[in-house]
């Protein structure tokens, strides 16, 4: 591979085997860099040609890999994160999820861009990155500990109160599906159930630190950057002012927001849970990740009836939706509760709280009884309940043994037509966003290979002012040769338009950076190019896109996906009862047309098969995965 | 349509028709001028949706469009062309051809972005445009004379030696089907007949005077080019100390210089008719293109045994190759001497050559004899046959009016085999570039929409360095997304580069920007969005391209053209008597399997017909040409 400039981004891959109890540490060529980028690329790579085909998710067989990229650790909004990847216990295909904090600027500081954890140690260890060095550490103590008990611990057994901290709370280490993977007590790596591998590798945290900085080739190039956004926050104040979730009473009444196992189309009292109420109310601060002057995240705290401990941050929309609307509960304190409870259990709080809804629906429809919850009144509306529920999930008790497989696996045990109650696609429960009213949404939860996954699917949904302009207006899609489509279109334009997206967002979780930040793909580009010296460009990080998402299809192709897997719910073929799309359904004729034009474009035959000539014409070598 | 920037580029069409004697201006929509750019993009749109089906390419209800797009005119290296297009009278096909010269700088100063021509005047004119308005004048003192005539009488007649005229001399006039538009008496756009589709119009010329700079948005970002540009002469250096044609020795060694009709492999003489002895020999000075430090023309003079007039240039690389050594003719002024001719009465060098070149191997076959040439022995090497046998075709008398016809037609006129030896696609005669030296450049010449064109398909030939380094190191292809592809593979990594830079050369042929330039795709960009303030990209321009060739495929499928059009002569696959390919053939069958994945690439059928889906996804409506 000549023509492969170096540049400032060349290093290296820190490989532990817990069985063995060994560390390595192996340089990263910088070809292979320029062609996998980071992040997402990185972990399609080790997964697709190190995992071998058909093995349990919980075997020491997985591995669990955390990528940086080349972005992770500057001092700029939106560069703070990194990638955790795996063979997803949930769905059974690829896993990824991105997170930020503090943890991969610090551990790209130590040195390393990925860290490929493989084997199963015998008893609870803990890891230890430091400047280039690598330690692993006894964690017998921490078993069974919440995660802020857990970073407590280990920043004092290290004496450094700025360790950063990966772990798990009892949820991963009782290997529920949907287990996260918390970084610090309340940023999680939350989708695809990463921490039930950690768990059941008996890992249950990696502590970073490190003191270097990562090479920059063109410091200047960083700064233009850094002072665009300084100059243009205005685009990000909402997210300043209120964190994510202060559009949900809109979202309500557009039919966005996911009401009662997304069944209902109208939830009256959505305002006593958006973010502005908590703002207003049980809002103590905000916080952010490292180097981001954004600081998103809030923090909350209650003392009655629910104590909340501000440790463990606050609801981001996600879980106000998941623990709150969908579950038919709008007592905001008993959300932040849930929320606390599963930061410090480590349960993502999407899949746990479409779990819930999901039994609630069961419960209410007479397919779970007082007799299978312990008598617990699992319906609707009740927020006792779903707090009790999380417990008895994170330590696998009772209904929570059940439910901690996720709905898919639970809606098969229970039978009796439960399925039709399980919101999910690929077994992964969809996010807080709404598919009938979006159709680029729709087939992103369908197609996305870790399953329908917030992250990469939210294509019309942030792009479309969905009452007066029908047109999804992305920022930076004339730019890149799309000019707008309606988000009620599934045709050609839209499918290409999705295409282009959902390829932006994947080069953002190999970059890895975050995709609340105004960036434009140019921007992406120029970043990449400031940081590593390599003359890129928009095209070049769109090949790779396609490359890396055509790696992650392998992956589940070996797995036995196939094209029968990408498909919505049966419950998007209906309307909502009452709300905003109480009149409006989805056609599973016309995703499937759909869904067969984004193969098409993407090199994959009918069945969503990449065709050889794909793979040769991406230069994605057999031997990487057969 | 919103989004769309109007920007700098804000231009209008003058319609001329020749039937009614009238002009007409046309504002061009801003947004239209983003979606096609100009030059070849305003040339399919205008073809495709105004052309007719089915018509005589000679008939008034053809058209004849000169365009230029939002570069032409700027005092920047590579910035003075425009592009001709037409139905071409050879092809029966879509025909653009670029120019150069002065005629696009002062026709975009006079205030117009293309000139669609329609009708046919019932007795010769020419037009006058001059700072916004036009004029139809008459020209039947004009008919019937050459070039250089042509352009001093209208000179004089419009008292200003200022004026730029594109004209034809007596083979436009004649309607050979292979005569070109000159530009001044040594620019042709050479290629696919435009000059017999002005001929046909009775219009001899179209004369430009403008005072009006066109537009700039930003002239620092124009500036910062014309900078590189001064920087980086050493990489131009070759085209300013030689002109076109200085590698002819090295092409003749690796086998890339076409001798004897293709068929043969050896040209020991070489040296006598490359640019390096034309520097040495008969060449008189360097002439270049409005605005451009290259200055890469050839002008040469000769008294014995030719005479040749200066004002007409000299012969380019392309011409060297077709009436040297495709003719297998070593002597230099006879070669610039029948490029003085063809200058003169407006014929295509190339398929001028190719077509003697079809001729002679015809008279040593036997196909031909003396009968049907007058007694002239129209063997290989005798450059008197060759002038003489120009005159001929440039007059339409004896052979010459056969050969007028261009090979594909005279061998099927000739029959008993004689289409063995017409080497062309789509009846358009092959550059002078040898495809079985390169399976990117085969496949070029095989789908290229207009036909064997050098300007569409010279995909390895610039990039490679044949016998050293067998990798395609396509400058910019990195940045692209591309990594090095060898010259010799035709699998799907290089189809999808050979993709990439058929789009990069249609952008520059919209743009319109002169090849030879060593700008790379950022830089097209980058200048677009200098002069019109779009924000646009690599990733834009290249969709763009994709919309244009998919409209040039629209036109040629309505023609009747199908996928059994996209193939090269037989004589590809064997190997050249003597030489470096003497042990080197072309399989068939290889190509065709590229062609498949290239029109899988491009979202057309298995017959190369551009997929319903595609055109919609590509936004190119069926009003457009249906």
């Amino acid at each position: 591979m000549q023509q492969q400039a170096p540049g400032g981004y060349n290093g290296q891959i820190l490989r532990v085997n817990l069985t063995n109890q060994t560390t390595k540490i192996e340089p990263i060529d910088p070809s292979f860099c320029r062609k996998y980028i980071g992040g997402a690329g990185f972990i399609a790579y080790y997964l697709l040609s190190e995992v071998p085909p058909g093995i349990d998710p919980l075997e020491p067989a997985n591995k669990l890999i955390f990528a940086a990229g080349p972005l992770t650790g500057l001092t700029l909004g939106g560069c703070a994160r990194h990638t955790v990847g795996s063979k997803s216990p949930l769905t059974g295909g690829i896993a990824k999820s991105e997170v930020g904090e503090h943890w991969g600027a610090q551990f790209k500081r130590a040195g390393f861009d990925a860290l490929i954890i493989e084997g199963k140690s015998e008893k609870p260890v803990y890891l230890w990155i430091h400047n280039g060095e690598a330690a692993i550490r006894d964690a017998v103590h921490l078993w069974g500990q919440d995660t802020k008990a857990t970073q407590e611990t280990i920043r004092s057994e290290l004496a450094d109160p700025k360790v950063r901290v990966a772990m798990i709370g009892p949820g991963g280490e009782n290997t529920v599906r949907c287990a996260c993977l918390m970084h610090g007590p309340f940023d999680a790596a939350g989708r695809g159930g990463t921490g039930a591998v950690m768990g059941s590798k008996n890992l249950k945290a990696v502590a970073v630190r490190g003191d270097n900085l990562p090479p920059v080739v063109d410091n200047e190039g960083v700064k233009k950057m850094v002072n665009w956004l300084r100059e243009n926050m205005e685009l990000v104040k909402a997210f300043s002012d209120y964190g994510t979730g202060s559009p949900m009473p809109r979202f309500e009444q557009l039919g966005n927001l996911p009401i009662r196992n997304f069944r209902d189309g109208g939830f009256p009292s959505v305002d006593k849970i958006s973010a502005v109420t908590i703002k207003e109310t049980i809002r103590v601060g905000m916080d952010g990740c490292f180097g981001c002057p954004v600081r998103c995240k809030k923090v909350v705290a209650c003392q009655e009836p629910y104590h909340v401990d501000r440790a463990y941050g606050g609801p981001e929309y996600e879980t106000l939706g998941a623990l709150g609307s969908a579950c038919g509960i709008d007592d905001l304190e008993a959300i932040a509760k849930g929320n606390e409870l599963c930061n410090a259990y480590s349960l993502d709080t999407i899949s746990t709280g479409l779990s819930l809804a999901f039994a609630m629906e069961c419960f209410e429809k007479g397919l779970l009884t007082s007799a299978d919850t312990h008598g617990l009144e699992l319906r609707f509306g009740n927020a006792d309940a779903m707090l009790k529920t999380i417990e008895l999930i994170a330590r696998r008790e009772g209904i929570g043994d059940l439910l901690a497989e996720g709905s898919a696996r639970a809606a098969a045990q229970i039978g009796k037509g439960a399925e039709a109650f399980a919101i999910q696609v690929k077994k992964l429960e969809l996010p807080m966003h709404e598919p009938r009213l979006s159709k680029g949404l729709a087939l992103g939860y369908m197609v996305n290979p870790h399953g329908a996954d917030h992250m990469d699917s939210l294509i019309d949904i942030f792009y479309c002012n969905f009452t007066e302009k029908p047109d999804v207006t992305v920022p930076d899609a004339l730019p890149l040769g799309f000019e707008p489509v309606p988000y009620l279109d599934s045709g050609p334009r839209k499918v290409a338009l999705f295409k282009a997206l959902q390829a932006k967002r994947l080069i953002a979780d190999s970059l890895v950076l975050c995709a609340l930040l105004p960036y434009s793909a140019a921007q992406y580009a120029e970043l990449t190019a400031a940081v590593t010296g390599w003359d890129t460009s928009v095209m070049e990080q769109f090949r790779i896109a396609e490359r890396i998402l055509t790696m992650c299809r392998l992956f589940n192709v070996r797995e036995g996906f196939s094209a029968a897997d990408d498909k919505l719910p049966q419950r998007f073929f209906g309307p909502t009862h009452g709300g905003a799309l109480s009149d409006r359904s989805l056609d599973p004729d016309e995703l499937e047309k759909a869904k067969r034009y984004y193969y098409y474009l993407m090199g994959w035959d009918d069945q969503g098969v990449p065709l050889a000539g794909k793979l040769e014409e991406l230069g994605i070598e057999r031997s990487e995965w057969e």
